[in-house]
């Protein structure tokens, strides 16, 4: 049984402590914030304190703060016999104060409270600062994902910036079309079939093998028509680079 | 029992004459094409033939080719007592030629022969040049899906737009991060999960809200970090033009 505490009452934190509260193989023993608020959710789960002398005996103290405090909340853990991970896509493992043993848990998948996961299908990517907490991280893995692997840093960022094209990126194209439609008294659920299978087919077939439309058949009438429809401005921007993108794809990476 | 025949042998020529071989409410008549190689997979669901005499009598003549040629083939068309639709989203009902009672029949999808589709659930946009028309288009539509609703071709062009984003040019941005992660030995099926929640946390909730990354909360250091990956080049600047556009999110529309 290894035992955990979390440091971070958002929705990476949410999701963990959900994970492991009903874990045979994890104690979740506490969640630590500062948000009276936020930890008030974690009740079901463990114990909650805003205090850091709370640690106490713990194998984990699992940072899932904000990128940019993870640094000075390291400091603020007491020195102690634990492995000190944090979640974060883009903050390298020295982030972390190098008083402690250190180690990364980056789950990957955009987490919100109200969403429900199959945890076990999340890719983990893991990291550690010494050889002997491997066994101890891949043990809290297993807890969690059977999906998991290890990779450095520099690798990790890698993953974060894919991720936020696909994610972040693209559901900004998806507001796009749902902005289009709600200008034009379309319905959005127009949108929905389509969307569906724009990522249903990709879990087949590579998104270039999949690539339709006017800019891939470079069907410049159609092409023209769109423009037309699209007043100055980001999105007319977009339609133009993302066309042309798909006209010139080799890209040098 | 309405009575059709295809012109066409592509993806929605394909999908058409496999929902309607089996259907009771249709009678697939004739599916007429130049590609005598093409033709061959529909010799499963009726008829096939490369002259436009075989056309005889029909209460629908569709023409499923390619925007440039509906023109062109519907010229070619002898004129009948028929209704003659096409199935494109950014062509106007009028690129028909007048000496036709003319229509159009858009499913709202993006059709590949090797998928299998609920064609029950996708979108259908009707267009009629005479109202008297209505009632049989509408007839033909229900034998294919129960949504369905009448769009002039303005509006049906500012769908296929909307279309345009949440498709082809997501589909682009799952290309680069499947490219990124190739670039840098990361499996592709790391992303999947990812992209799979993406795409069904917007059926529930509008995009806009469900934004997240570093554009969205303006974390300058990681946009850094991501920006020292990517070479000058189409991905770099559709990273800074997204990241913009996801900061100055009040388009005018």
């Amino acid at each position: 049984m290894i035992t955990v505490t979390i440091i971070g009452s958002g929705n990476i934190a949410f999701h963990l402590a959900k994970a492991w509260h009903k874990s045979e193989k994890v104690k979740l023993k506490n969640v630590i914030g500062r948000s009276k608020k936020s930890l008030a959710e974690f009740k079901q789960f463990a114990n909650v304190s805003s205090d850091f002398s709370s640690i106490g005996s713990t194998d984990i103290c699992l940072i899932a703060v904000s990128d940019e405090a993870i640094g000075s909340v390291s400091e603020q853990i007491p020195q102690g016999d634990y492995l000190v991970l944090h979640t974060s896509g883009a903050t390298n493992l020295k982030a972390i104060s190098d008083k402690h043993r250190r180690g990364v848990f980056y789950p990957f998948q955009s987490f919100s409270k109200n969403r429900t996961f199959k945890y076990a299908e999340i890719p983990l990517l893991l990291e550690v600062g010494t050889v002997k907490d491997k066994e101890l991280l891949i043990q809290l893995a297993e807890s969690f994902s059977q999906n998991h692997q290890f990779l450095d840093s520099e690798q990790r960022l890698k993953l974060h910036l894919a991720g936020t094209f696909v994610n972040n990126f693209a559901n900004h194209l998806f507001q796009i079309g749902f902005d289009l439609c709600q200008a034009n008294k379309l319905s959005v659920e127009l949108l929905k079939p389509l969307i569906r299978e724009t990522t249903d087919k990709i879990m087949h077939i590579y998104p270039k093998e999949a690539q339709t439309g006017p800019a891939k058949r470079n069907d410049k009438e159609t092409i023209e028509k769109h423009l037309a429809l699209l007043p100055e401005g980001k999105y007319r921007e977009i339609y133009k680079l993302i066309t042309s993108s798909i006209q010139n794809t080799n890209e040098k990476l």
